[in-house]
């Protein structure tokens, strides 16, 4: 049994509000795991807007070809989300675009509603077959059981080698009305994503049409989901889905600016960083903080350079302040960069400036924060004013043992 | 004591032939070690060619900045090459430009020759200030003991985490005479050269031109240390200087196809292959060959993608043909490629063609080919003609081990 990370949300699975007009239900197909959950269902009522983004592999697995083929549809009528764990689906050729019609084809029957609607995940094990029958079997099951409030039963199902269920939602004010979000991610690997990370389902019932819906959550997965890493490995099957019932009283969401925006903001952030505290093997949460680059794109790089850096990630394992690898990675990143000019802290600490080790800097003070549970590297580049913030773990024997043993 | 690299050459540090023009000597000036050489000295006669290649990091250390604006100056006299272990002199502000400066001195002095004819290089810890008086104290003792057949000290002298000497060498018949090649290298970590790899010196009797000896090493480091990872990191102090002695009774070469450049590419291959091998906490040597792919530098790209795949990497260490991580390897390269064209070979055994596994496959047989030392992953994307080759080793607890307690 692994035991759970410990770096996991003390207070366990948040307490999260009910969306009106999404019903979950999970239910045991055996596709790989026995004794646990490992598929969901999700059934999304009339006048949704579902917008998502994928991940952007050369490879990508069958479902989220699928998936991106049908947003942009009429998205009227009501709809659906199937998701399985234990398989991806992803390199299996012909057969998998079978799996995926399958699965979607029976969904669609049983909850009466068209293909086009259903909305299909897998995860787990690349390049096997999916015994997809083992999920069809479950589908009339599975829609027999439907109920608004099993949203962590949900985040249980998707999980392989996670080692807690992921979840963050908001509720707040808005004119006319309350809105409501609730969100559920998993992880644990392969993470580096390209787009949008793993598997991640977003719910909400504020009114707002299905494109300004996909812009914001564009614009809010390049602040959150595609600044995080574990391992620099970019999953096949990266999917992000947020689905909008329109069901709340309050008035419809009409700008960017809405204060919808920022909240649906933290909730992506809040899964973001969860998925990276359930990193395999991490002990650390790591926040790289970039200023001053020439462009915030450069910043993002050099966040980059230093979050995927298996010195200094090994370096954070070891409780070990190395600035000498920080600045390594800034070398190695592409961005425009002055050795002279570059100032390093490990959380309060400065730790090296004008090109140096700072003359005010203390071993000590230093050593004591990489000791923390949460650490900061941040890295002032002295050149312009781009800014980026990404999130990373550590590396440890963790990591190993789990990816030299088990076929993912 | 650490344990010599299951992977290294089994009959020892070759027998290397001794080049006319060269001399050698080391010294025990414990820079950081001690109870060991860490300081060598090399002498290089009037008229020899020196060409060079190095790293690209945007933080270098002062000695690769230093040897970089040498590189084109006038290259008749008498020359030196200094290399310290122990303390890599990189990110060590004006200091560092001190302790280059101040060494090269104490070298020009001892052997009676021209500042900017010293070529310095430094490895080991990154950012802490070099004492490189440690290091000046023993110039006189080192030019007092040059002697043309210590290369293989010189080998020892260079190595940090190394857990071998490397060295590789040729000599062959050429037009009026023989010509000789010897070479030493030193690795294990940080290792993904971005333009040539950690610190390399390669000394021949040849008479050639600096211009065309600089443009052979040049094309010869992109198809050799250009091609070997690690660990994903680049190093701050990469160097990788020829030296041209001149003396052999050849006749001078003036050809790119002259068949000095085959024999400069063997040379420099094996050199580049034993720094792999001896990758810290390698114990399986992989070679990644990419074909079919819409240009060299597409294949070049996917092959690092899988080099540098932790995943992958680990898949290896726990001998696993897990043919899903390569997938995924292919897939988040960048490069151009069409899942349902992709075939996957580990060693002679095909695993997968037509965007899934073959019908021929057995997993018997790529698991016996996953238990050998030496692995061969063939990937065709089956879209050009373009080609590349990389080498890289396996990623396990050794490398965690290493890395999460020595501050390098």
């Amino acid at each position: 049994m692994v035991s759970v990370s410990p770096l996991a949300p003390k207070g366990g699975f948040p307490d999260l509000p009910v969306i009106e007009g999404v019903s979950f239900a999970t239910a045991e197909a055996g596709v790989r795991y026995s004794g646990r959950p490992d598929v969901m269902l999700a059934r999304l009522s009339a006048g949704t807007s579902i917008a998502g983004v994928f991940t952007k592999s050369a490879t990508r697995s069958a479902n989220v070809l699928d998936c991106q083929a049908k947003l942009g549809l009429d998205s009227s009528a009501m709809a659906a989300i199937v998701v399985n764990s234990g398989n991806s689906n992803a390199f299996t050729g012909k057969g998998g675009v079978l799996a995926v019609q399958s699965v979607n084809a029976a969904v669609a029957k049983a909850l009466g509603i068209a293909e086009n609607r259903v909305f299909s995940s897998a995860t787990g094990v690349i390049g096997e077959a999916l015994p997809f029958e083992r999920i069809t079997a479950k589908i009339d099951e599975l829609s027999n059981n439907l109920c608004p409030d099993l949203i962590k039963n949900a985040a249980h199902a998707i999980m392989t080698t996670d080692t807690y269920a992921k979840g963050a939602g908001a509720v707040f004010d808005a004119n006319g009305g309350q809105i409501s979000i609730a969100g559920i991610a998993k992880g644990s690997g392969m993470i580096a994503p390209d787009m949008a990370t793993m598997l991640v389902y977003i719910f909400t019932d504020a009114k707002i049409a299905q494109p300004l819906l996909q812009k914001m959550l564009t614009t809010l997965t390049n602040k959150t989901f595609n600044c995080i890493t574990v391992d620099s490995d970019t999953s096949t099957s990266d999917s992000l889905i947020i689905a909008a019932t329109g069901k709340s009283e309050a008035a419809e969401i009409t700008r960017t600016d809405d204060p919808f925006f920022e909240a649906l903001h933290k909730v992506m952030r809040d899964l973001a960083h969860q998925v990276v505290k359930d990193g395999e093997g991490a002990t650390k949460f790591v926040e790289v903080q970039v200023l001053g680059a020439d462009s915030d794109a450069d910043a993002h790089k050099v966040g980059m350079s230093i979050a995927n850096s298996p010195l200094v990630k090994t370096a954070i394992a070891g409780q070990d302040p190395n600035w000498g690898r920080v600045v390594m990675a800034v070398g190695k990143s592409g961005a425009k960069a002055d050795r002279d000019r570059l100032s390093i802290w490990f959380g309060d600490v400065l730790v090296a400036e004008n090109g140096w080790v700072s003359p005010d800097y203390s071993e000590t003070d230093a050593a004591k924060h990489m000791k923390g549970e949460e650490l900061l590297i941040r890295v002032d580049l002295g050149i312009g004013a781009g800014q980026s913030t990404v999130w990373t773990c550590d590396l440890t024997h963790g990591y190993i043992k789990i990816n030299a043993d088990y076929r993912s």
